[in-house]
């Protein structure tokens, strides 16, 4: 086997650059995946820029990426669900917390938690997990999803994180006929979330934007309505009326007028926001007087990931994406930040066999 | 029908003294109780003092007391679950919001919201409700509660007020066998939430106390345990242990520590703070890592209230309670705002008559 190559950095300063290395051999139930697509997403920033800190701070050298699709080039004497050639994906997690989770149903609220894709520490070796920048990787079968042959590849890569992170409170809340939900963010996360609630049934999807110039685009995903939350008059108008606020926005914010919209017994689930709150950004007297609960959700479980694809499949649901070559990912990185954008960023990976010769090695685990 | 008489003020900065008024006649639904004792509640203080603000702005003249208890004097012509000499409760509400309410399960979460005994607008009138700290009050019977006889009247008081508010998000959650459950802040409600969750049979009660002084008496009342929160080791040995924490804590606090205490999927409902949220006192990366529910939940419905006291009957739960005179309601105010107190003052609503002479008239609704 060909060394490994992938696009890493090996401290918070320094752009992503193509790496070699070697992952580990295929165990008896690993998985060997030929990337073929990876989503860019908005954690790899944080990550790779090590901006996130406390339980998150970031392992190096940091080589992102956990919106993983491809085929399967090897497998396991012990795997029985995948084949060689077969589409798959890996989404945020590549192993239990400990061998005592095998079977439990939701891997990522586990403690220990179960290992990340990438800036987790491998449980064999020690070393950190390296993530999807890259042209293959190795994963226990457990953390395969089979990617429906309706999706496309590159469409595929964003469900398994983004959409995975936004299906996951939907379910668990169960938003459905009934429900009338509003989505507040229309990234990566948002533009899936609008359109995963409509496909479940919802009554009334809200999209919720400071950017009143994405509403044409967010009615084409299916919006009901788009609510311009910087028009006051328009957010008192739409007071108590929403059963599930779905928050996707990246970072603290003031929650009053976005809790305003819920009424009775409602909810406001983040998904994007790993931070303290923004200051007196609740009012708990509004809350109390509505028993709104405010909650925070984690990505997805391995059967969740599984769920939002096969759902997607159904349902004719897909990411919009731009596809870029490895070598424009700190461009990208850049673009994330500045601009506010509405598609994700696939990394077509073949590009990175332009880099193979002469890439400098992986600098070994801190 | 001889002039009522209560303590009273006209203005955030007088104390409560003594006036006379007239109570509406007894309409057809309406049922006329003798005042025997009216607990004194922290919100009594907030509101004679004008501390709230927003939606709860005092109207003035402010006559508190929501705790009532006492016995039938009187009812009208179309009053069929009471009768003359029935012991009898007034809680936090006395009407519907509005008349197309009648019949709905959950008056106080509704739209226009239920009248508040004190503080509230008159339906009929326009004029502010008057409270307990009087010798009589006139009410829709649908409003009235009835004291078990198990249950002496002084110690009924507080279970109008501070019993329903914790028992309303210990039912409404579901709190019973199979939950731990933590009881923040060891004041009149927390001392009755402990004994509550404990007869709920709760798998384990811990009181969460900044003074542990209060230990002894804590779990005299049934707590299983006493979790010192200024105790950063005792604190951190909990952690991720607790499944549902009920916070009575009646001014902004940082979370973090009391979210630290809850597993995955548990919740922390407040039911003392009605004001925004301390500065960064929620983490919500550690609440999304563990799918933790905050909410907020306001004093209870009037069957939650007739719940609360029959259960408390079955169960032998009491208030904690020290008797006064009328006379002394400002020193009481006093207290509460400077000590920690533990049990509930209740006022003798027998010692009104010592002012009756000569007590000047109230004045008019502002």
């Amino acid at each position: 086997m060909s060394r490994n190559i992938g696009y890493a950095t090996p401290d918070k300063n320094t752009p992503l650059a193509p790496f070699a290395f070697d992952r580990r051999e295929v165990g008896p139930e690993d998985v060997r995946i030929d990337i073929a697509y990876c989503g860019v997403c908005h954690s790899d920033v944080h990550q790779a820029r090590d901006e996130f800190g406390g339980a998150l701070a970031t392992l190096w050298p940091c080589l992102p990426g956990h919106e993983i699709a491809g085929t399967v080039a090897e497998v396991g004497s012990e795997v029985t669900r995948y084949a060689v050639g077969d589409r798959v994906g890996v989404g945020c997690l590549v192993y239990w917390g400990d061998e005592s989770q095998r079977g439990v149903s939701e891997e990522q609220y586990q403690n220990p938690p179960a290992i990340f894709t990438y800036n987790g520490q491998d449980p064999d070796t020690g070393d950190v997990t390296l993530g999807g920048y890259s042209d293959e990787i190795v994963v226990n079968e457990h953390f395969v999803l089979r990617i429906p042959d309706a999706i496309p590849l590159e469409q595929a890569a964003p469900l398994l994180c983004a959409g995975v992170t936004t299906w996951s409170p939907l379910a668990h809340w169960n938003i459905g006929p009934g429900s009338v939900v509003a989505v507040a963010g229309l990234g990566g996360l948002g533009h899936l979330a609008v359109q995963l609630a409509k496909a479940r049934g919802a009554d009334r999807v809200i999209a919720l934007t400071t950017s009143p110039d994405k509403a044409d685009a967010v009615r084409a995903l299916g919006a009901d309505e788009v609510l311009d939350m910087t028009d006051e008059d328009a957010v008192e108008a739409h007071a108590s009326s929403i059963d599930f606020v779905l928050s996707t926005i990246p970072t603290p914010f003031d929650m009053k007028p976005y809790l305003s919209l819920i009424r009775h017994d409602g909810a406001l689930v983040t998904v994007g926001m790993l931070e303290p709150i923004h200051e007196e950004g609740i009012d708990f007297g509004f809350v109390s007087m509505n028993r709104i609960t405010i909650a925070g959700s984690l990505i997805g479980s391995i059967a969740e990931t599984q769920e939002v694809l096969d759902f997607a499949a159904e349902h004719g649901i897909a990411a919009e994406v731009k596809v870029i070559p490895v070598q424009q990912v700190n461009e990208a990185f850049d673009e994330m930040v500045a601009n506010d954008i509405r598609f994700r960023f696939v990394i077509d990976n073949s590009t990175l066999d332009a880099d193979r010769d002469g890439a400098a090695d992986l600098p070994a685990s801190q």
